[in-house]
């Protein structure tokens, strides 16, 4: 049975290491080395040093941006062993990835884009969705090993499951941003918010905001901290990367990125993403209610 | 039993008017009378001249914009009855509707702004969403005669119906606009729209754009036409005055406006609203596929 | 020799007075009425209760908003006379001086959009521009008569005063604004706004704003209040009016409105114009300097 | 006296070197020889093959963009002596240029760049504008030999000069475009352009746009092809980068951009770059008249 590698044992990383820890037997790497450690003794995995990882079969990253994958990269180069599949998890750029899987493939590693959504609840149950980019072959080797994923999608060449998910996550930026901006309005008429979502929700204008962001942290005044804004943020500069490589307009998207700097710089980005509709309501003098 | 009366007998109006004709007495009217008569034969609803509407309980408007329903209600002025309640389920303007709720007050006529959402399946089926706006026991005594709604919310008051289905709409453009921009990104970096909408969908960037108008319509090449471009881009026109009687930044929904009158200009307002994305085809050089 | 008028002696219309003062008898007019005493005294005008200056041939007004002219012109409507002139310096609504020229033209009074531009010291030396809407033998009858004017341009018909100088702040308010954000990302990359000023006066990018506003308020940053930036939204506002008639897509004026508005909530409307640039140095983490 | 070289004889580089060579012996090279050859006749110029320009001791470059003078610096590599200057007037990217200052600078070659305003007609008389970006020595060594220019301006360390040019090129963009939507505006309105323009450039929002390009070139509508759409889309490209480098909202720039991509999409990029204007006309319908 394969070794598997795990480096990155942050919110995500680290149920989703416990997952493969299940499965397959799963050395695992933190720069901060005490909770590789907590890991082995809760989950069975064992924590090594990092050139050690290179031993593994399979080595999996999931980490905060690229630069890190890439410093990890290179601190593991001289170790690392033809043959080995790398299967990236961070949320990372789609070009810096295709130079990195070029660098690895010089040593006969196979690098693989795989970021994933379904938040930390999704990676404790093991019901995260992969978006995956690189060869076919490659994919169908790495696939049966992705056990905290409940769905796996094959998008495209290195780079794509970056790409997708950076659109997502604009795609999320900007429907939770207008709703804001359309309930704030409405609100300012003698609407609820409440009973306005509860049309919207039932009409074309709804969207996960709508459905649950919105309802469930906002309404509620309880604005949980499952994912900051500077990382939402972050993955919207990667969005204008994607953009930025066709130059076709895009006009939303890219004033999206604007209001959401402001909203980072105004609020600090280690608030909840959602919390950016904060901007909003002080611009409007009032809450979503 | 009460005798309702329908104006306006357009692709949603007609099926809105055989639900009501199944229950209660029921005259009809529309500007060009054989509809009516036709109406009056499939249905078993009463073909009448207009100022005999005023004879109905509860008068029913479903028109292409304000200015008609303004029109129609100045024609009907001077035989209006007090005690009557008139239902408008156009798609229309809180402002104007406010001040014809007032001049129709003045006869004693109670006028609810109730827009309905679902399209003409919805329609057809009596499974509409109605968001109404007025008094509460004005709402309560026409709720039990809204027999082609599956869901009646009683979102604030006149104007509010209006309003809320103006928001909706907004979404709906912005979420369709930006999920157009990311799509086409994506397909320009060798990823089909189909296993990125695979990814959306089961992520948080997923909206009713992305669940169902995209993939039936635009990967499917088919577009059929089920509400037109002009009249969402009408939609957005109300929209941007709710915003105004705030004035509270909202660039994104006034951005979204921008992008719609460039689309109804360039390809022309009778197409459907969907086909606002051949613009964004059109300056990306590639469709999204 | 003809008696002329003038209501509202505020920052601009003070001066504006005096110079009609010295040559023709002038009624003058404040809400504050000790205002129009100091006015009499310093300027040999004539102070009088509102009702009086519908005696006068030609009546001036200079008030803050298109209300306030409404306002005093429904108190002096039962007073006036055929044959008046009223030219309006305020910087107003085109719709509404349409509506006002109307209701005065019942009584067979002749109104004038006329707004200003210049400055308070245009005002003081006598060399305003004046914009004015309205027939044409009604602008030649005034015309002699704007002694406050160094430049007086017919453009157009009744509103269409109003409508330029809307317009001409727009394009103020966008050039500038614009202005900070390419400054502020040269100073980040070691430019000094001096240098790159001195490149861009002399050459395609200038602007009013370039040559005066930035290389005199910011980059000294003397601030001084000449023009508040809650004015300066006011006729963002008017400008999109003036662009909704119309409809056609307009997007880089809609959004200038949109980040104006932002700095006003942020700074406060008392705040000079010019400091708009504060919040985009704020969101900047530097200054333009 | 030293010996020049000028590589890059296009429309602005082929006046350019005419100047250099009234005043120290040149080489002049370009991709299609026959130029330069022409240059040798016309003005006293030596044309010269690639290599052979590594014997000046100032080497000058105006090519379309960074990429080609990166390839002519490839192809020069191997014969650069140290000591060499190396002024390129290019209109070209920041980020490239500091990387290629340093890969010169690896053979003893100083890299400054220096791109000029002031169009063909300013290259032809010598009254250019230079902005020019690098360390002090090696600018004042230079200064002397920039015969074609009025205006020298060392705006900051290397790259700073492409920053600045960008920059202003953006500058103009943004004035250009919202002056095209406002005169559409008041056009609408009953206002004539010329009038308006009369009005504006006597008051706050006048511009390069207000005072030059619109009365010369689209009321006139000469359109005069001196600056190509897609060379300003070009350089609004390297403004983004110049504004990404530091990521501080900078919407109405950006959203520049995007209204230029349209206009060069839908009109083509060899139109005149005031042509832009064309697509606002067409989606208003009216011309700036």
């Amino acid at each position: 049975m394969e070794t598997l590698a795990f480096l990155g044992l942050g919110a995500m990383g680290y149920p989703m290491a416990a997952h493969l820890a299940k499965h397959r037997p799963t050395l695992v790497w933190n720069r901060t080395f005490a909770k590789a450690l907590r890991h082995q003794e809760e989950h069975g995995s064992r924590a090594v040093p990092l050139e050690e990882v290179a031993e593994a079969e399979v080595i999996f990253t999931c980490l905060p941006t690229t630069r890190e994958v890439r410093e990890v990269a290179e601190a593991l180069y001289p170790h690392l062993r033809p043959g080995t599949y790398w299967v990236d998890a961070t949320s990372g750029e789609p070009e810096a990835s295709r130079a990195l899987a070029e660098r690895l493939g010089e040593k006969g590693v196979v690098y693989l884009d795989a970021p994933v959504s379904g938040g930390v609840a999704g990676a404790e149950k093991g019901t995260l969705t992969v978006m995956i980019g690189g060869p076919e072959e490659a994919v169908e080797r790495v696939r049966p090993l992705l056990f905290y994923a409940r769905k796996v999608v094959h998008v495209g060449p290195v780079g794509a499951g970056h790409a997708v998910k950076a659109v997502n996550n604009a795609l999320l930026a900007v429907n939770l941003w207008a709703a804001g901006e359309g309930l704030l309005a409405l609100v300012a008429q003698g609407v609820s918010a409440e009973k306005a979502l509860e049309v919207i929700n039932a009409s074309s204008g709804r969207s996960n905001a709508t459905e649950n962001l919105i309802p469930e942290r906002v309404l509620t005044r309880a604005f949980p901290k499952t994912f900051a804004l500077g990382l939402l943020v972050k993955d919207l500069g990667i969005a204008m990367g994607v953009l930025e490589e066709e130059k076709a307009p895009a006009p939303l998207l890219r004033l999206t990125r604007e209001v959401y700097e402001m909203a980072k710089r105004e609020l600090g980005g280690d608030r909840d993403h959602v919390e950016a509709l904060r901007l909003l309501e002080r611009w409007a003098g009032r809450e979503i209610q």
